[in-house]
């Protein structure tokens, strides 16, 4: 990681921090115990990398990071309930993420449930009430709110959860076919919201179409290559850094390594960085970030 | 029901269910299976009482039904979502729903999970459109997001579900705080989406401040009142018209009958109704409907 980019990630991550930490406040009329499970996994030690496109995408387009906060939290919260969801014993059935138990272990069901769906509908409540508070027309308002729904929706991550649940014991053969399911599915179950990320900043600080175009094909680009990255992490990572065991080809799973190779994946990681790389050019210096991020997408090692 | 209700609910069921089934026709890079499952608990039978309160309360503030059936379509979803999480085992652990196996029967409990998801995410998506169609400013925009946001989250249902957990073989004695805690549980549960629906229609009608106050305090009162006469339903319903056994007493539930016995929660319901009257009349006859719904609430017998 470049130190520009940790420095950017680490600011970034101290205002969303701390305006998640106000907004999920005890509000009046609320019981404490949904506060408490929705705030057990928010603060659950993630990147903020969502926030952080959320910002770099509204720089891009010569806005300011600190105009654009709270969106950056409405979709770290929608992030986060689709962790809480997924990691359901009807879905993954996890125990741990991140190495902390996971928020139906310390909560239970009922309420792991309900947290996810409270972080999912706090999140547009943000998001409108950041558009209100930068004084956006009608038009943008709605459109700020619907490329949140269209990311987290059935065409975007919900659906990629629904395909990634039905490619599980995947017996097909490799070949064209199987390139484009898998490519559907990471398409929407990651790149999805990192789109609707970048592409939220670029309507809070009134981007053009061609620059919300342009965000959107780069984070598509970087969206499909951090999930190669972590197909072949899974496969020659350090499992202690990683904090998971790799587990892909023990259950059989439809991915870029099982598919391909690690030397093909590889090469498949570097295309996508480059294609994102070249989605930048006409941001000039104020796309540096995100070029740091696309080269650490598919060099990082956890 | 007076025939103007039952006219205007059939009218409003007719154009709702037509916005609704053109919404939640297949969308391209949208698996089937959880459009399916979408769709076939948003097409088993409800009332379609949240998208009248839209238009109702639209009308109200001099708006044209046709014009919010799309928001009418959003809280529809949001209400059927919150059905299919509510009858998950970890919950409630329902196999039937008005005599039809429920979701997580027919789908499983990971598609159930999601289609609850892609429901609530969708509706904000369809609220934000429709807000565009009827060319809202930035802040009725943002408003209206906030309103259903506000209305579904966790200081409104989903913190209803919370507290409603919370109160199950509740063990209290009747008292203020009894009454308080019952209050507030059912003022989450129902009464904020039905006030949500109320004040969504009153803004994409342009309806002003003291109207929407009115349309709060009505929607209020309406929601106690339904809930007041659900508890009585429970006992003195006929199980069949209700499609449900009487299971409160069994449960040993705090409802309004356990609290204070029929007599005295009949006379609440009569006062929650007189309640509501009061607040629509400065709408005079625009208001028709919704004094009508106000009688009917806490007369039906299912």
């Amino acid at each position: 990681m470049t130190p520009l980019l940790k420095r950017y990630l680490e600011r970034i991550s101290r205002g969303v921090d701390r305006v998640l930490d106000r907004l999920l406040e005890a509000k009046t009329g609320e019981p404490r115990r949904i506060r408490e499970a929705m705030r057990y996994s928010v603060f659950a030690g993630g990147k903020r990398l969502r926030p952080t496109l959320v910002a770099a995408g509204a720089e891009c387009c010569g806005g300011r990071s600190r105009d654009v906060l709270p969106t950056g939290a409405a979709l770290e919260m929608i992030h986060t309930y689709s962790l809480i969801h997924d990691d359901l014993p009807a879905m993954d059935d996890d125990a741990l993420r991140r190495g902390q138990p996971t928020n139906h272990k310390v909560f239970g069901e009922a309420l792991a449930i309900l947290a996810g769906d409270g972080l999912l509908t706090y999140a547009f409540e943000i998001a409108a009430a950041n558009a209100r508070a930068r004084a956006l027309d009608g038009r943008s308002a709605a459109e700020l709110i619907r490329i949140l729904a269209a990311g987290a929706g059935t065409a975007g991550m919900v659906g990629g959860q629904v395909a990634d649940l039905d490619a599980e014991n995947w017996r097909g053969r490799p070949g064209p076919a199987a390139r484009r399911l898998l490519e559907s599915i990471h398409l929407r179950k990651t790149a999805a919201l990192i789109t609707a990320s970048l592409e939220a900043g670029a309507v809070l600080a009134g981007g053009s179409g061609p620059e919300r175009r342009r965000l959107r094909a780069y984070g598509r680009a970087v969206g499909l290559a951090f999930q190669v990255a972590d197909d072949i992490l899974d496969v020659v990572g350090d499992k202690v850094k990683l904090g998971k065991k790799g587990s892909d080809a023990r259950n059989r799973k439809l991915t870029y390594v099982s598919l391909y190779g690690l030397e093909r994946a590889r090469r498949e990681a570097a295309d996508l960085a480059a294609a994102a790389h070249r989605q930048l050019r006409p941001f000039g210096t104020r796309a540096r970030v995100l070029h740091d991020l696309a080269d650490y997408v598919i060099t990082r090692d956890r």
